[in-house]
This record gives structure tokens, C-alpha cells and sequence, in this order.
């Protein structure tokens, strides 16, 4: 693995880092690890990467690598740079013949969105876009659920993300992670929405498996000087009739990182919330409510994604370092499969896709657009 | 006290008489139980009421009462029918100078509403709205909190309101309680929104203070063969500018009366939950999260508006019996005060009245205009 | 109904005329509500008594309510004086031919216990003891549970009641609770274990229908000055071979009411907690942990125990005074039955009586000897 | 790091590899995975071991590694067998130079544990032992909260650990976690008190900084046809006068890993859960109850101790393996310290060592003598 962006200081470089290590598969080989050639530098060193492999920018770490041999060179390059600067990586890297791991939202606009799964179309290659949640066994526990019919046809999802973290205007005090995300120039046309809201929405259809039709947005800035929206609610219809409500909010003040969804079927519903992780709740019409946990025991009731999502027996928690480790784990087990000539189990497979990356990039173009009209509903179209 | 509906099987007649029963305040003396004369008779009986007091009509009732001595007769009606039946006893209770206990939503139309204000400001008697929830002695502590300005100048309010019981077309299999309420004729204009949603945002007002400005609703019915809305969800503009999310669904599968509240300032947060009603969760931006509890021995920290409307020290679980009971507390130790010529306390006037009950209908006529609007955003208008 | 004790600014008083109160079957009709004269004709006119029946002493009461007709007098007395002043009264009351209900510990020593039982069992009147926490239906749920088999064989009991509100030594501020609780005169032998511990022991025999054979205490005075044990953890064998541990304590500062208990048997175990009374945790060894909920609509998986004593529908809390009005109006229906010359329901017979208070006082017993000794093991004799 | 132990198939070294792995500090190089050489190498080959660093025995691998070049070789054996095969290797380690990290219980016996310390004083070397649950950053959060007198003098200690995973006969049915666990040649004198006991005992005295003096012990078998106690319940009494119960039980049918410990002062009270370890509960006597949380930004309220353990920020839950890691990553920067000759830091010092592991050997000789004696009070002593 090469990494482009996470250097030292940079937040969810070292998060990727941690992931891509956990379970022993992937190693960290180069990097092009910061536009600044001293930070790239000291960063590499920091991360034991030998001295020639450490680039100093993305276009001669991609060069270098190409010309390794194949036993030597980065089967796929991995972005973790600030939403602006994802796009032209992941081309060259795509062009160059490397998978790429990339973070959400996947690029700067849904042009480049569209233009980045041409390329990944005509490679064939693949793409993986961290939407960690996604990443959680019981997150799957609630998606096999749904798939099974065991809630009857979904009628209402809730999905909320409440965080507090924006609350000042921390971006003019020297926050650097507030800094880039707030600046429409690196963050995009939209800030909360964009940065989580786009989790939330793929969360909904990730779980439900349906697609938002149409939706009608409120996006806010509450702390006065800030140029991106600091909050927002949107109200939701899915293809299948069903209606939900989305909250993406960075000035819920004393909030951590309080992502919930619930999703209500005609028989059941299912509540998962990612600060307590491990447990899916889920409510019966007419029975009592159920608490599933990962890495149980009752593996005739856990779907094989839940339980090959785990590594630990219930009651040793696992979370967020672990979910993103699962969508590591599972691309590399999909790619060393396919090294291997061999078929990746459907498990494995279940990481998020381009066109995931894609609906992201709508969904921000969508709601952008709702927010701006004086008509309650808007297309998404992708 | 005169009771008008809430003859045997009645739900939340019975849940009147408890509330009212339970300190030892208030007797009830009389009553119209129902509009079949039996069930009237029986009710009455099984009440141990005076048999020459069962009434079969609210008229009869309002006019025997007032014949008898000022000693004997009843000091105020109480009304638990059917939203359709409110206004008319309301009305005649008040010109025979009887004051009043009045379920929510208080009338069938906004008119209506108006109307029964404009008594009530002639006649100068009571009327209490049973807004239960406003009850709740930690409600009443978060509702203190951001008065005091303790968490900053609010930015964002979600109310939410989750049952399931409507998950099945259950009016068509004998449930009754779900028959009128699914009734346009008995309910009025509005099902969910009127039943619970009214509820929910009425806590949000009274809690934060702030009054609703716009709003965009989406109502729907999921059910199919259902007459009105039984779930919607609606974004709120308040009129200091924060800005909100209301949903009440009685579609959500498994749910009970998972009635939420949080709200935001720039400071912190609060969050409570009916089902867990003892406890306001105190979210702060920059300290850990505190739970205060009701009846603790913190009194510093609490408001007296708490601490007067609890009965047993913290550990010692009080509910919605109680929370309605202190709506009929406060009501009674005002009456009491009142016909004894004495300065109720600010702590027992502080329940729901005739302006409260006003806009509840004319949140339910704006989320209704609303709905079938395709404007994003309807005026609240009183 | 007369009351022994209870005048105003007593704690448990009040919350037996709430309980008492709650469902309109029993009426307060006279008083001997303190040893004070003064105090005994205040608090029974706040309690809106007629005069002539508020007594300044339970002998002039019960008296004198005898010499009543059997039309107006009461029908049973209830005792709410402090441990000390439980026997008198009581014996006195059943020699005049009323029922009685009375607060726990029974009585002062096992020795007037015994007394007690043979007087309920030579006059055939009913004994009540008010073990307020058997009142909650979820515990009743449990207790059908393990009764059912459900859980298989019970192997280990661990029932919890921390308190902090002696941290400090109140009974020398002036708190008059403190005061008389931590009186060896008043109290009797023990401190916490007579007052709570109590309660742990009798829950644990109730839900799990076995008896202590066995036990091994350690009590402590952990605040300076003390003379009653503040403190105290207990080993416990059962009569099945089960095991357990019984905690204690009062100075466990920041903890309000917690009492606690769990049940394990071969195949799942239940917990509940007085706190958060309307879920009864069910965990199993091979399927998911289930919430069982007061009041919910499986009624088919809940037992008639469970929901004959709840007066709201799921999601409506009902708490300690709705568990202590459970008590009241079970022991009322009997008493009701009775005088009516029919056969009380089982469920309305589910209340603790005179065998259960001289277990209690064989507890405090076993656990004060078994302190003392240096021997691992304390029969548990009766 | 060479690992001894942990073959494909073993629980813990999975574990050890995954936290050892996590921040990039420590690299598996060599092991001897097993004593059953096909396996042994098998499970090399599985972890991309070098083929000629894939050894059969801990003999040929310490040997082996002695004779590599100080840049090659290991500095340090992680030993992960089971009890009884932890001290050899232990003692090898230490006589070849190597620093050691090691499973608890630390020795199968306590003259073992002598023996090792005695050994780990002459050579000077470090000994890590991973008490996992010490690893937490909120555990250390609590123990710095008492040492800095925060709750006053100490008074109780309450620490549980529930499973439910032994409820059956497992051992009997090809479970090989449970068949060593419960064989006595293998686990040693004692099966839960030694598996989990010795954790819970280790967490009291971590987190209190105090130190058993006393204790009376109840060890069980409740599965029939068990060779070692699977429950037990142990009174506690500390060298301050603090008092506690020690509870662990492997048949608590439906727990997890549900470790628990609450420690109660003068002032307040601290409580974690091993299954939410991200929060610490705060009670105080009288203030409202605070929620610590792992990772956030009230920063001058969290220990240093705390801050240096996390990895994200609140609100992204870290866990079970994060914990495990945080045990290697402190042994793994004291032990850079020290090769680069500094001073590590307080911080990373904190993790458990030889001396803890002494105390784990006598606590279990102390529990099971206790068990077999007909005394109340045994000794603690080392």
C-alpha cells in the first residue's frame, strides 16, 4: 500500500494507517505523504518507510512504484487528502494500473465523481470508498435483516448525525482539521452535509437497500463568519414509498460523534447506534425487544457478514478502528482473491464501491440545490 | 371535580381520575361518564359515585351542579372525550362558572380554540390543558436551564415522538382507542399530528421558550385504508432563528412512547426521554455530560419548579401518573389559592393554559396547509 | 382505612396515603399520625380528616373505631411508625378485629414476629407487609419466570442495594430520617442490612422462590460515630444448592436507590433494577438478550402477574409509587373479596404477608450472629 | 517479537498479534507457534513469517535468535501459552537477554512467580503482563481520580465479572478454550478465580491503589463433572479499611465478559464497564452525576495517563483490542526508551509487571484456601 496525504498532524491519515494494519494483511511500503517535502519527509521517517519511498509528490510516487517489480511495487494506492485533492490521484493511480482505496465523498464534484467510475470502468480495477460504518458487523446484521424480509416493507428511516466539534468558530483559532472543511475551496459546495451527511445518507441506503427519490433540505450556518453549512435536516422518500428524515449536524454543542440510524419495517424495526456499536436493537411489533450483539454465539441468528466482521467474542468491544479495519480487510481479501485468480467471497465484496461514491456526490449536489429552492422536493438524480 | 367522558374502558379517563386521586387534593364528585346511559350509570357506580350525581349528558351535569350549594356542588369539569366533543361542555362548564380541565388538543378547529379563549378572558376562570408531558419535574428543569441562559442562545431543537401501535389497520379490528383517533370526524384534520405531534411541540415551546415561525411538513399515511396521516416528520424555523426537526410517527414498529426532546445552544445541550423521564442528560461543549436527577439532594443545581413537583427522593422511580398528576396538582393548589383569595405560587400556575391550547390547532392547521403545499416553507399562524 | 404514624414531615406516611390513594379503592377515614399531640391534629387536618377521628394515640383509635359502626368504621389499619412501634399497635389492632397492614422490618425482634404471626393465625385477619419492591410487575415477571422453569435450574443469585445518603453523619445534622434509622433503639440490631438489606433478602426469595439456608456476613461502620452498621456484604447458599451474594451499603456515595438483582439459572438469567423498574432484562445462553416491558402488548408472553399490575400501556413509566400502590390495592381487592364472601383472584393474593416479616427478622438475625462469629458459615434459622 | 503460543486456532494470540500490530511499533518476526511442529509451521507460513524463523520449540527459537545479529534479532518473546507452559519459556527469555511479554496468570504457581521476579531482578530485564483491562484509558482515568484524593478515602469496592460461557459442560463437547481452562494440570489450583478472578482483583487494586488484606472466599462448581471452581464470591478487605466483594462466575448464563468494577470514597464514587469501557461514570455525593468519556476535548479534566491511551476522538468507541494495544504500545515506548537510552515517560511506564503478576499467583493460593477453610478471614499474603 501507498499512501497519498496523511502525514503527520493530518487526523484520519493515521486512522487509515491503523485500519490497514490491524489484521496483518496490508503493509504500508511508501508514500507520498504531504506537499510540504519536509513533512513528507519526517512523516516517512516517522513510519519507518525506507528513505526511497518516500515521495514527495503523489504523480512520482505512482512513476516510481510503476517501475518497481511486481514482487516490489504497492498493489493499490490509498488517498486520504482533503476532498479537493482526490480526484487527480485517483486517476493517476487508476491509470497507472494501482487499485485505490479513497475516502468519502469520494471526489470534489460529481462530474469527477462520474469521470472516476469511467476510469475505474474501463481498468477494471478496483475502488474502495472508506465509508466506515458500513464497516460494522451489526450495521450488516441490520442489512441482511432487511434483505431477509424480517421487517416487512420498510416504511420510515430516522438517520441522524449529531455532532458538536463546530460549535465555536474553531476554524479561525487554528483547528486545522476545521480549517479545510469549513473552506469551500477544499471541502466542496456543502460542509456538514458533505462530511457527514454524506455518511448518514449511505448509511440509510446501505442498510435499507433502497434509494433516496426525492428530498427536500435545510441546510444552515448557525455560527456567524462560517462559509459552509454547519447543520442541516432534510425530509427523505426512498424508491420504495417509504419516507425519513436526515439530521447532519456539527453544532449539536456537547455531541461527540452520535451517528443513529433507525429503520421501521411493517413488522419490526432495527436501531443501531455507532457509539455503542456492538449492539443492534431491535424492536418487534408484537414480541419483546431483541438485543443482538456482535460476536455472539448465536451465530443461527447472526448473518455471515456480521460474524466474519468481528474478531473477538461478545463483550470484548470492538469499534471504530475495527470497522475501518473491516473495509480494509475485506478489499484486500477481494484483491489478494483476485491476484489469486480465485473468486472473493460475497463477504469480502461488501465493502463500499464507486458507485456509492457516486450517490454520494449526488446526494450533496441534491441537497445543495433543495436548500436553495423554494419547492419542497428535489430530485436526486445522479 | 365533574368528569365529562372517561366511562369504563375509556384510556385516558381512567389515567385522569389517578392523576387527579392521587394526593389528596381533588374528589371526584360527579360525573357525565358516557353518552350511553348505561355505561354512564355503570361507570359511575364502579367510581362509587352518589348515584343522584351520575349524569348521562354534560348539560344535565353543568346544570344540577350548579343548582346545588356552593359546599356541595363540584369547583371544575373535566373533559376526556373525543377531540370532537371538547368545545361544547367546555363552553357551558365555563358560563355556568364552572373552571376546567381540558384534554389536548383542546378543541376540533382553531375557531373553536379562539372562541373558548375568548370565554375564558370574559369569565376569568381556569383552564388547564393536559399537556402531561410539560408535568415532568426534569422537563420542567431543562425548561429552567435555558430561561437561565445556561446554555446559550439555542440553535437546534429535535423533538421526536416513535409509537408503533398504528403499525396494523388495527380501527378496523375493534381496537377503539385506534378508531377515533384514525376518525377524521372525531379527531379532526389531523391523526399522528394532531394526536402526538401536538405533544411534541408543545414541549419544544415550552422547554425552549421560543415559538415555531415556519415550518415544512411532510404527513403521510402508511397504512393503507387509513383515513389520516399516521406518520410525518416536519422541519422547524423558530423565532429567534434556531431551527428544528419535529417527528411523530405511530408507524414506527416496536416502539412505545418514545417521546424525545434535545436541544442545542451554543454552550450545550439538553436531552430528555420520557421513557427514562427522571433523568435530563446535560450535554456540555467543553465538560463532561452531566445527569441531573429528579428529586436529588442537589437542590442548587435544581430549579424549585423541579424540585416541588416531585414526591419521593432521587433512586425512587416517579412516571406519567405522577407527571399528569402534577399537571392536576399545581392546577388544584392554584384553585386553591384562588378561591382562598391568595397569590397561587409562580411553581403551581405553571401548567398549560387557553394560548397553549390555541396553538396546538394552529400547528395542526399549519403542518396540514403545509403538507399540501408545494412550497418548502408554511407561516405558523395564530 | 386508620393510620399509625405518618404525620407530616414523615417520609413513608406519605408515600402509603399516595400509594393507598392511587386507584380510588381505599379511603383514609383516621389517624393516629403521631405521638405528638399537636403534630397528630395538624397533620390529620391537612390530611382533610374530620376531627373527631384524628387520635393522638393508636389505643384511643382502635378503640374507638371499633365502637363505630361496621358501616362507617375502618376496615383495616395501616403502621408506618418507626421499627420500634410496629408491635404494639399491631397486636392491638388485630385483637380488635382489624386487618392490618404494616411497614417492614416487621417488627423489632423475630421474637415479637412470632408473636405476630400466631396472633394473624389465631384471629384469621390479614397481615400486609408493605415490601414495596415485590409491588413491580416486571418483578412479578420474573418471578413467574423462574416459577415457569424458564431459566432452568437457579445457581447464582446476586442482589445489590447501594445507597450513598449516609455518607456522612446525618443522623448528628439534624436529618431526622438519619436519626432514628441509625438508632439501635429504634432501628433495632442492625443499620442498613434491617432498613435495605431487607429488602435485598426478600426479593431474592421471592423472585427466585428459594430459601436461605446459609450465610456469611460481613457488616461495617464505615462513617465514624455510627453505632448501626452502614455497610454490608453477605455469601449466601440457597435451599437448592444455588449460590449468592447480597450487597448492602449506605455509604456508597452518589448512588441513589439502586437496588438490583440478578438470577441466573442453567439456561438464561434475569436482571432488574428498581431504577429503570419496567424492564426486565431476560439473557439467554444461545439467543439474544431480550427487554421485557411493563405493560406491552405480547401479552402472551408476559405473565397475568405482570399486567394486572400496571395501569398504563408500555412506554408509560410507572414507578415506586405505583409498585407501593400495587401492594395497597392487591391487599384491598383481597380484603374486598373477602367481604364479599368470594375467593380473592391469585394474583390479587400476591402480596407479602406475616411469614415473609419473620423471615426478614430471621435475616437480620442470621446476618448480626453471623458478623459476630468467626465461622465462615451462619445457619439461616427461623 | 517472537512469539511462544498461539497457533492458527488460538484465541489469545490472535489477540496479542492484533494489538501488538496496531500502532506500528512492534513487528511479529519469529515464533514457535506451537508444539505440534505441522502446526507450528503452518501458522508461520500463515503470518508471513520468514521460513527459517518458523521454530518448534521456544528452546530452538530463543537459541536461534541469540545467535542473529542485534539488528535482526528480537528484543523481546511474547509467551501466550497456556499457564502452566508460561514459566519455562519465561525464564529462557530472561537468560537469553530478551525482554518478555506474558499472558496472566503469570506462573502456575506461586513459587513460580518468585522464582520469575527473582530472575527479571538479576538481568534487569522488563516483564510486561498483559492485564488487558488496565489497558483502558478510562480505567486509568478512575485511577487517577483516587490517587488524587477526588473521592476522598476509599471506602468500598465492588468488582464482578459475570460470563456466562462454561453454563454447560463444554469441556466435554470439544470446546478447547473451555477444556484447558478447566483442567487443573493445565490452568492451575483454580479455574474462574484464576481465569477472570485474577483480572477483577488485579483491576481493584490497579484502580484503588490499595491492597488486599483479607479475604473469605466461596469458590463453586456448579456444572456437574467439573474438575475447578467455575463461580465464586470473595469478601474483600483492604489495607486502608476500605471493604469489597469480588464476584466470578463463568455459569452466569447469557453474560458476555460483563467485568464491572465501582469504587466508592467520602466524596463520590467511580464506576466502569468493561462492555461501555469508553465511558467512566462520576457520582458525587452532591453534584449531579458526570459521564467521563475517552477521547474528549475537556482536556484539563482528563489524566494525562487517560489521553495517552486513546487514539481517536470521543465519540469514535475504541475497545477490547485497542486496550490490548495500548498494554504493548507502552511496553513497546518504554522499552525504544530505553534502547535509545532515555527516560520513558511516566505514561508509558504504566503498564502491569512482575510484582502485579505475584500478587495475581497469591491471590489465587490465597481464594482457594480460603474456599477450603472453615475461618471467615484468611490472609493475603505473598
Amino acid at each position: 500500500m501507498g499512501m497519498v496525504g496523511g502525514g503527520k498532524d493530518a487526523f484520519i491519515g493515521a486512522i487509515h494507517r491503523i485500519a490497514a494494519n490491524m489484521d496483518g494483511l496490508i503493509e504500508l511500503s511508501c508514500g507520498a505523504l504531504s506537499i510540504n517535502p519536509q513533512i513528507a519527509m519526517e512523516s516517512g521517517k516517522m513510519l519507518f518507510l525506507e528513505e526511497d519511498r518516500i515521495y514527495t509528490t503523489y504523480e512520482e510516487m505512482i512513476q516510481k512504484e510503476k517501475a518497481l517489480t511486481a514482487q516490489k511495487r504497492i498493489d493499490f494506492v490509498t488517498i486520504v487528502t482533503p476532498n479537493f485533492a482526490h480526484f487527480a490521484p485517483a486517476m493517476a493511480a487508476l491509470d497507472a494500473g494501482f487499485h485505490i482505496v479513497i475516502e468519502k465523498p469520494m471526489t470534489f464534484t460529481l462530474d469527477e465523481a462520474k469521470e472516476l467510475k469511467k476510469k475505474v470502468d474501463e481498468t477494471g480495477l478496483m475502488l474502495c470508498l472508506t465509508h466506515t460504518y458500513s464497516g460494522y458487523p451489526m450495521v450488516k446484521q441490520a442489512r441482511h435483516m432487511v434483505q431477509n424480509g424480517e421487517l416487512g416493507n420498510i416504511r420510515k428511516i430516522i438517520v441522524e448525525y449529531p455532532q458538536g466539534w463546530l460549535s465555536k468558530l474553531s476554524e479561525r483559532e487554528g483547528n486545522a482539521q476545521a480549517a479545510w472543511r469549513t473552506d469551500p475551496k477544499k471541502s466542496g459546495k456543502s460542509g456538514s452535509m458533505g462530511d457527514i451527511g454524506t455518511h448518514a445518507a449511505h448509511l440509510a441506503e446501505y442498510i435499507s437497500g433502497l434509494k433516496i427519490e426525492k428530498l427536500c433540505a435545510d441546510l444552515n450556518i448557525m455560527v456567524e463568519g462560517r462559509a459552509l453549512d454547519d447543520d442541516g435536516s432534510v425530509l427523505l422518500r426512498f424508491d420504495n414509498g417509504a419516507v425519513g428524515v436526515l439530521i447532519a449536524s456539527q453544532i449539536a454543542a456537547g455531541e461527540e460523534n452520535a451517528l443513529k440510524i433507525r429503520i421501521y419495517g411493517e413488522k419490526g424495526g432495527v436501531e443501531w447506534a455507532q457509539m455503542e456499536p456492538n449492539t443492534l436493537i431491535v424492536k418487534w411489533l408484537d414480541q419483546p425487544t431483541q438485543l443482538l450483539r456482535a460476536g455472539s454465539n448465536y451465530t443461527h441468528v447472526l448473518s455471515s457478514f456480521a460474524t466474519q466482521n468481528c474478531r473477538t467474542p461478545g463483550g470484548h468491544p470492538e469499534g471504530y478502528l475495527e470497522a475501518f479495519g473491516n473495509i480494509y480487510r475485506n478489499f484486500a481479501l477481494s484483491l489478494q482473491a483476485r491476484i489469486e485468480g480465485k473468486e472473493p467471497s460475497k463477504e469480502a465484496m461488501d465493502f463500499p464501491k464507486v458507485d456509492e461514491g457516486i450517490r454520494g456526490m449526488a446526494f450533496i449536489d441534491a441537497v445543495v440545490a433543495s436548500n436553495e429552492s423554494d419547492k419542497k422536493w428535489t430530485d436526486f438524480v445522479v
